[in-house]
């Protein structure tokens, strides 16, 4: 028999309590292994220090933008939530789940079905990813919401948490996970990882432990059982399993919590040890993105909405025709042509002229400028069969004329319209509406939710969900939401 | 704004069916990265051709000596299960999922619990992983049985499954396993991973898949959903995280099978691509190790049991011992001293000479020497308190002399005991018992099940359960096993 030196270690051993266990197994861990040891030096406590900041952690400590911006982060995944809920995607996961399923401890936004909190968290985190218009952290790419909000709305269904905690909770998870990311980014994102999935269980390991009240060392072994169950791969993109990965982050990272609730075991150094995550799954590890102003600088007030159905590099086209169209009152059929100064990338990927299919218009720099021009707006409506074969629309986009043009960045565009009586209207976008520095206003926010909503919930149904979102912080217990968001209710 | 090329595709849109929406987040993925693409061949469809594997395989297509290696595999892990069954990490398991669970569909070994299936092959991966004392593929450190026998264990309970294919099954699932840790070891377990908990998920899901009769797309997608759930880091060894990882691999396979079944779709080539599970995971993949000889050569024919309650390390002076107890028939007072030529690992890894607990023991070779002269065995009851300080025993491993020898393997002893009277008696061992040279015999598997058994099923009903495991080709249904092995059966 040949063996190498990792296994001849195996066996600890019988009937040894947990220290006694963790003991044995060390020894596994304790063998030498092909990398020598690195003479950096060592990484800090970071684990530890996530634990500490997620117990420190309350709602009267957030600051304003923070606890705003948490509300704005909240709205937009129910109303994502809501949009996906019909989606087949969730109707397979649904009915495949529901022999298995726990007590019905949970809802569903859009549906009747109940589940377990466990299976809920999954069901709902999907549901929020299935149309790939939830909330962005552009630093990482990381859409924070769904593995975080998902599972601490399940939970708050079994233990009713104030919708203070519920915000602070939030912020936390989201804090935890984007600092994670933004630790690993972007080695851990090229190398082929689907970045919410890896780093959404500790968000929602992270938000649970909070609600729960943990100490330090279960809130330790709770981000270390959510470390052991990182979900996703970026080949899955183009598939169910896309949104099955934020779904499955925050049913993970809420098995990781009540696990450790329990008094389950994991390492206290999970993530930043030489066998743990961060090393693990990355070639890079910076360490101070964990450390650096955390608790006062936050991540989560950095997140972004999209404002429009469609892949971010059309946003800043769309924006400018919308602008245009609202603000200099030009009329479809008075445009001569629309020239377009853009970044390489917009042809590369949306630079289908001849659009037949809605789908296909969310491929077409063509289509977005000529149907925002007629309808004013960027949504789902918009990138429907209808719109692209409307001939207003139709006879419009062959009036559009991109053309790559050096010193346009990737999020700007520079739009001139010429008009049948020879005037031209200019605009520069260079912050798009929906990025950080132009975010969506609250109305737009509102808006997107009631359009997400309009065929699930009937509008006065809507109507309550989002009021209800906007006044989280007052709300006794958060998951009234849910229960206001179920179908029927 | 500033957004580098990644972040520019997000958004897919509302209301797309899942062939559209394939295509929409296609475009995501198509998004040029950082790292450049290798001019190398491409990789062979490997989750292709592993899934019509799955599909092909048959009990009557087996070979006699996979069969019988199977039913030893499950009898070893039967055994390890109720053996771990009462220990605090499983009792903390229980205890926090109990109010999730869903309808008690099956039962936990040793225990009178019931869970939903998924549960309940998490709880007995769990189980049977505590004391590391299971199955081992020696070529990947991988222990196959716990991923693979908790999932479809769980799922015959609802699905009855006759012994013959529930055997081919778990072969099916072992190979499928084993062979992706040989793609990818040792690269990836160096790195960091637990190995079982990154390949078990495929295990699962493969015999699963097999069980439910999968059409092909369907297993490549629960392939697919399994490679979207890897996990474990070695990091977790020294806790009770080290077990849960088997545990989660087999609920999370189980979990990527029953959402493939109705329909929830994945990538088709998630295991090959640039993307995909072994480029993001491992620096080395060979695809050689999937494709060579598959149906033919079989892995899990390489499957090993370990017969002694230690790290492997002690297993070749043990079982040098044992021999020359039973053989020479030495009586401990009759012994002068026991001079031991070893590999260096031994004195780094065993090296404590007065070890005061059972603990402690298993990391001495002057106990474990000693205690096998005494008892003649190196289970459980070998490295408990009472042994460790047992007078006889204390005695003889003051006479216990490793040197450190160039030349032995780690895997090897040479072993020269002189008696009182001036005799010598001498043993070289080249494969301890437990190495695939020298394979624990059927009856030692008996007397380790039995051991394990001990002080958790009474003496009969283990027994029966033994019976049930070594006739599994000739039970109408797998799952009786479990029924027979539950507490109070």
């Amino acid at each position: 028999m040949t063996m190498n030196r990792r296994s001849l270690i195996g066996a600890a051993g019988l009937a040894l309590g947990a220290p006694a266990l963790q003991m044995a197994q060390a020894a596994e861990g304790a063998a030498p292994a092909a990398a020598p040891p690195t003479a950096k030096a060592p990484p800090p406590p970071v684990t530890k220090i996530l634990a500490e900041f997620i117990r420190s952690s309350t709602y009267d400590g957030l600051p304003e933008n923070v606890r705003r911006e948490g509300v704005r982060t909240f709205l937009n995944w129910v109303g994502v939530a809501i949009g996906g809920s019909h989606h087949e995607t969730l109707d397979i996961a649904v009915s495949a789940l529901k022999p298995f399923s726990g007590p019905p401890q949970a809802g569903l936004f859009g549906r009747t079905e109940r589940f377990d909190i466990m299976n809920a968290a999954f069901l709902n985190g999907v549901s929020s990813h299935i149309f790939d218009f939830d909330d962005t952290h552009l630093k990482t790419i990381i859409h924070p919401a769904g593995p975080v909000a998902s599972a601490i709305l399940a939970y708050a269904e079994m233990h009713p948490v104030s919708g203070k905690d519920f915000l602070d909770a939030l912020v936390v998870g989201i804090e935890v996970e984007c600092r994670i990311g933004n630790m690993v980014y972007p080695n851990h994102y090229d190398a082929g990882w689907h970045i919410t999935g890896t780093c959404g269980p500790f968000g929602a390991a992270a938000a649970t432990a909070k609600l729960m009240g943990l100490d330090e060392e279960k809130t330790i072994f709770a981000l270390g059982l959510a470390a052991s169950q990182l979900v996703g791969l970026r080949e899955s993109f183009g598939s169910m399993n896309k949104s099955f990965n934020p779904g499955r982050a925050a049913s993970n990272g809420l098995f990781a919590a009540i696990l450790a609730a329990k008094g389950f075991t994991s390492s206290e150094h999970m993530i930043e040890v030489r066998r743990g995550w961060a090393q693990t799954i990355s070639t890079k590890q910076d360490w101070s993105q964990i450390t650096d102003g955390l608790g006062s600088h936050y991540e989560s007030a950095l997140n972004t909405y999209k404002p429009f159905a469609c892949g971010i590099v059309m946003h800043p086209t769309i924006d400018a025709a919308i602008q245009t169209r609202d603000e200099d009152h030009v009329k479809p059929e008075d445009i001569r042509s629309v020239d377009l100064k853009v970044h390489p990338l917009v042809l590369e990927l949306t630079g289908k002229t001849a659009p037949k299919t809605g789908l296909e218009g969310k491929f077409s720099i063509y289509h977005a400028a000529a149907v925002a021009f007629v309808e004013g707006a960027g949504g789902e409506k918009q990138f429907s069969d209808r719109a692209v074969n409307d001939p207003r629309v139709v006879a419009l986009r062959q009036k559009v004329h991109p053309v790559v043009t050096p010193g346009i960045d990737a999020a700007q565009v520079d739009m001139t319209v010429t008009l049948n009586d020879g005037r031209t209207l200019h605009r520069h976008i260079v912050h798009a509406v929906g990025s950080v520095e132009k975010p969506m206003t609250d109305a737009q926010l509102d808006a997107k939710f009631k359009d997400l909503a309009d065929g699930v919930l009937p509008a006065a149904q809507a109507e309550r969900v989002l009021r209800m979102c906007r006044d989280l912080p007052n709300l006794s217990n958060a998951a009234d939401v849910t229960r206001a968001g179920v179908a029927g209710a």
